[in-house]
């Protein structure tokens, strides 16, 4: 592709400064506080499309957030290229551990981006990676370049579910059909070693909730003598795993993908220093199932975390009760095999199976979704490693996440085609934390990769 | 004492009036919001001391919330009863369970206040309460039958650990000397059955603090590789408690009183119903300490509860977090022997010592106090005893609370005297809860009692 360098160098700040006007909007989707915000955002992305060159652009209707979908047919006998992404952020909770507004977008260096990074909550997940998208498009169609069909599908419920999106998907298979499917929504290993996402965790999300006595009670006339729902929710929580951290849930390994032990070597061979690890998170030392190494736990196997735990008085002070209730967010982080549905049926009833007389349990599931493989000898992959070889003049790593894009599964049960997670961001660049920020760097060289992904792709296809 | 019943007659709507007045003021000591109307009801409480006949009546300065201190020394040789209460009130949270608002007092019946009760933070605990006597003070003034001294003490930081009291009451041993204390802060069995408080537990109040990676992190791409302060919080907190519901601190019983059969048995003939009381909760079972009874276990045994419990995200619907920090606050209640200040060391001995590597702990105590037992042969028990044969028809069951009462301790130890407590409420008067209330049959019952304390106690006493 010619000039490609030359026309994001070019163009770089008024890239920046679109990206930075994005992310002013608070799309908030897990808040209803900030619905307005989620639809303003649709529109935004609406307008970007447009701008970038999309013959069709359309913000559609769906039982949630709406889905912005976009197409550019050159030729129907060419590929085509469906782009996914997401318009919607996590919450920014805690405030206060901010260092700027989280959509006051800032610019800032840090050790591991010299160029500087944005800083605000999307800057990475995943405003800064689907806009590099649009700006590949504004490259490909501005110097007529673009070497097949391309279409996008942007939606607005990624971080509570993606619920509307299945609903939409079910509906628009004519429509979203495709050769390969693409998202930039993870990360690689450094800015000197890229990497490709070759597999996503699959995820259970649930809510649980412990009722002892009807009402809070003093503690000192009512300690000791009745069932007290925060200890027991405590201990509920405790014994979901064992001394050897392996989760208790039975039936919970049944299905659990078991690698070999040529293939536990071969990631093995992925850079890692555990002592930069430890460093970078102020941690003595690192914790997680016994017999599998640090990137093994959180990449080959199911793990279960509570993510938000409250009940009784959590303000200043002291107040000497017990609670009525206490509650927990807790998920699953699934793998190969495991099917999400039956792991939260699991999970519901050993939950109240080990509740004790004297509380009851109610557990809600929020949402969830399926692991996901992609093979390594498939064209996607193929043209995504060489586009990172030309920008970066080094062959990318191929290496399981261990985070969940849930609709990657779905993608392949509805569409019938694989997806390529070609990610630009860092871990460190702080996704679903205080601080979040993507640098400038990787958002231009993503820009300069990725129109390269679609020649690739489009040539090895023929 | 003459004329007590038709005085009370007379003056009742007024009485029911000023009380409603004082629970309107949100004198919420815990929460530094409400500062200011905790030091208005200092002044309110003041005034109604000034009316009621009292000599000398003074807003003592302390390093917290002001202490009123009132007097009437009518003749120094007769004995001197010193009155102490609090002005201040627990946080009125979760304010969603209200009925009505917390400081909007109002008047409905129940099942067991035929006559109606009083609907406020405080109704009870202990604004009604202590303004029994400054009305009992009204009537033996205005009638002139005032049969000794009488000095008042009304603090306002009982609710957060009387800091200030301790330090008022080691500078003014002089002032305050008297020869019994009386303080209506305590409950009742039932309007048909009056019992006299004998015994308090001590009390060690703690919050901690539990580290892990020094943000929050994506749980997707962290869970199951660092400890998670949550869970590990929560495996904490499970083995504070063995299968027997044993508390698991060592050292934690080593100087617990233990009763002997004889006592355990004449406890045992306290009118009580198991089935009631789980009815009363809406709960299938009760739970507790192997070996002992519900009674037991709420009165002579130490226990161990968490008040609160936060951490991660709290909000609506879901956020894939780990989060960095992980809280909680814990209370123990104490029984005689036990010294709260080595509880409180053992306690963060303890919780440090089974912290994984991975988090670090921090523990911050927030107050406590000793048990407390009464001698039921004193002169004070056997004044008490005769003002309730009197107004009620029914001699009263000696009891012991599980509740605390930290500076009973403090009092016998700085100013050398016992404490009579002269408690009117009910257990299902909700203190501490939402929709606090308290009976107006009894807080009138308590106005014709105290009188009757005062000219037995003299006359004993001489």
């Amino acid at each position: 592709m010619e000039n490609i360098s030359s026309y994001v160098r070019e163009h770089k700040e008024r890239f920046i400064n679109e990206l930075i006007d994005l992310l002013k909007i608070p799309s908030v989707s897990a808040d209803p506080a900030f619905s307005q915000d989620v639809i303003n955002t649709a529109e935004a992305v609406k307008s970007a499309l447009e701008k970038a060159g999309c013959d069709l652009v359309e913000v559609c209707e769906t039982p949630g957030y709406p889905i912005v979908y976009a197409e550019k047919i050159i030729d129907k006998n060419l590929p085509t290229v469906l782009v996914y992404g997401h318009y919607d952020v996590q919450p920014p909770d805690p405030l206060d551990l901010w260092e700027s507004g989280p959509f006051e977008p800032i610019i800032k260096k840090t050790d591991l981006h010299p160029d500087g990074a944005i800083f605000a909550r999307g800057a990475c997940d995943d405003k800064g990676q689907f806009y590099m998208h649009v700006k590949a498009m504004e490259f490909m169609t501005s110097t007529d370049q673009l070497p097949c069909n391309i279409k996008f599908m942007i939606e607005g419920e990624e971080e509570v579910g993606s619920e509307s999106l299945g609903w939409f998907v079910e509906r628009n298979q004519e429509k979203l059909a495709n050769d390969v499917i693409l998202i930039s929504d993870t990360g690689m290993i450094s800015n000197e070693q890229p990497s490709i996402t070759t597999g996503l965790r699959g995820l259970s999300y649930v809510e649980v909730e412990v009722t002892g006595p009807n009402r809070d009670l003093h503690s000192g006339l009512y300690g000791g003598a009745v069932a007290n729902p925060i200890n027991i929710l405590s201990k509920m929580i405790a014994s979901l795993h064992d001394e050897n951290n392996h989760i208790t849930i039975p039936g919970f390994y049944d299905n659990v993908e078991e690698l070999s032990q040529e293939e536990r070597a071969e990631m093995a061979k992925a850079p890692f220093s555990l002592e930069a690890y430890k460093n970078a998170l102020d941690i003595e030392d690192v914790y997680g199932e016994k017999g599998y190494s640090t990137n093994e736990r959180n990449s080959i196997r199911p793990t279960l975390d509570v993510n938000g735990i409250w009940g009784g008085y959590i303000g200043e002070g002291a107040k000497t009760v017990i609670a009525s209730k206490a509650y927990a967010k807790i998920s699953m982080r699934l793998v190969p095999d495991q099917n999400w549905k039956r792991i939260t049926e699991l999970f519901t009833e050993h939950f109240k199976n080990i509740a004790p007389a004297g509380v009851t349990v109610k557990v809600t599931p929020h949402h969830g979704g399926q692991a996901y493989v992609t093979p390594i000898d498939s064209i996607g992959y193929k043209a995504a490693a060489k586009a990172y070889a030309d920008t970066f003049g080094k062959t990318p790593i191929p290496q399981r996440s261990g985070g969940s894009i849930p609709i990657v599964a779905l993608f392949e049960k509805e569409l019938k085609s694989k997806t390529i997670l070609m990610g630009f961001g860092l871990d460190s660049d702080a996704i679903h934390s205080p601080n979040e920020h993507f640098g400038i760097w990787n958002y231009l060289k993503g820009i300069e990769t990725i129109p390269l992904f679609f020649k690739y792709f489009t040539e090895l296809k023929s």
